[in-house]
């Protein structure tokens, strides 16, 4: 018997989408809060007592306790669901695996967060060209970094590690939907288009996707058509 | 019979201090390859051989893999050598752990190295002073986060997760040091402070200050004293 989960989450975060992409696919039963960040309703009092760090995602238990942290909350998730695993078994491969997830969710996805922008904006004048400038910046060299250790290892299969979807993949595939949304070429980088390709025919990532939620605006879901 | 590692590290890189607690707090003999980033070795065709993205830490195993991302390194180093462990066992305490590990490495640190300083240096004209500001803004509300999380949590101990030492405190570690390298204040902060202070007990973290390696400037390593 699992937990009744509460999922804080909003369309527009990457890292909700991670955490999205797990739930669904170990069919966990969650319901679903918007915390809504583009009204800054996560640095509202009522949020900061349930996160004191005022982001989403953020998993509730049952008995009060709040995770935060997607790569946390997709390790919990796995540990609390273990089927289908999100890991390997072998340490050095699961090493593998969760360095993919970390390129992305550890040294891109924190460049790219509306805190940084508005900071930016604040700190350095940067305007909506010089912010897509940025995030070019803060993408392209880890996919072509991304490419690299995909194309070059025996242990890359249908997904980015072997032919079993991981942690990695959603490492990937955030990072994937963050280039469309950023507008970034793609071409340079045909090993993980191929992945990302067999990951868009899973239910759990396609579902997931932020302008298919349904607190995305009705523009935005529009445009994900 | 634990393999025979390497670890690519340097001095100033707060990532590499992270993975040189865990190898001292869990005895495990290596060799120590210094890539030098003041200099930009870490970009050089040699050292992208061995890590595509161009970062330390990486960790080369006997059979030529290399590991890359501390947290994966950490969590390799826990899974090949249990004993003291770095997670405690329980899901949710695990998540613990691990979210206080991510919110320096994933949400704080990414923003303070040295490829981010030279594009805002480069896009943004930032100098020595803003520089500053906009590192403390990147720590301080950080900070002001794990301190809520500690101090209102009854499984904080004389660590972040009881009285042994986890993931957490390797990453508060890692934070504090950045602190004092930016000068920030800490009076706000009593619960990080006196964890931090015991962990300064522990030779483990003490030895591995990033002003106490061997590779640190002279100059450097007589502040440290």
């Amino acid at each position: 018997m699992l937990p009744d989960l509460t999922f804080y989450s909003h369309w527009r975060s990457l890292a909700a989408y991670r955490v999205r992409v797990a739930l669904a696919l170990k069919g966990i039963a969650h319901k679903v809060v918007t915390i809504d960040i583009s009204t800054g309703e996560h640095r509202r009092e009522s949020f900061l007592a349930i996160n004191p760090q005022g982001v989403i995602p953020a998993l509730g238990l049952p008995d009060g306790t709040v995770l935060s942290q997607s790569l946390a909350i997709l390790e919990y998730l796995d540990e609390i669901r273990p089927r289908p695993p999100l890991l390997p078994q072998e340490p050095a491969a699961r090493a593998r695996v969760r360095s993919l997830a970390l390129i992305h969710a550890a040294d891109v996805h924190p460049l790219l967060v509306p805190r940084v922008r508005a900071r930016l904006s604040q700190q350095a004048s940067i305007d909506d060209g010089a912010w897509k400038h940025w995030a070019h910046g803060a993408l392209l060299p880890a996919m072509q970094a991304m490419e690299a250790l995909l194309a070059n290892s025996p242990s890359t299969g249908r997904f980015c590690h072997g032919d079993a979807v991981t942690l990695a993949d959603i490492g990937l595939s955030s990072q994937w939907v963050a280039m469309a949304l950023f507008g970034c070429d793609t071409a340079a980088f045909p090993t993980a288009s191929r992945i990302c390709a067999s990951l868009g025919t899973i239910n759990a990532f396609a579902q997931a996707h932020p302008l298919r939620q349904p607190d995305a605006p009705g523009a935005a879901r529009g445009e994900a058509q």
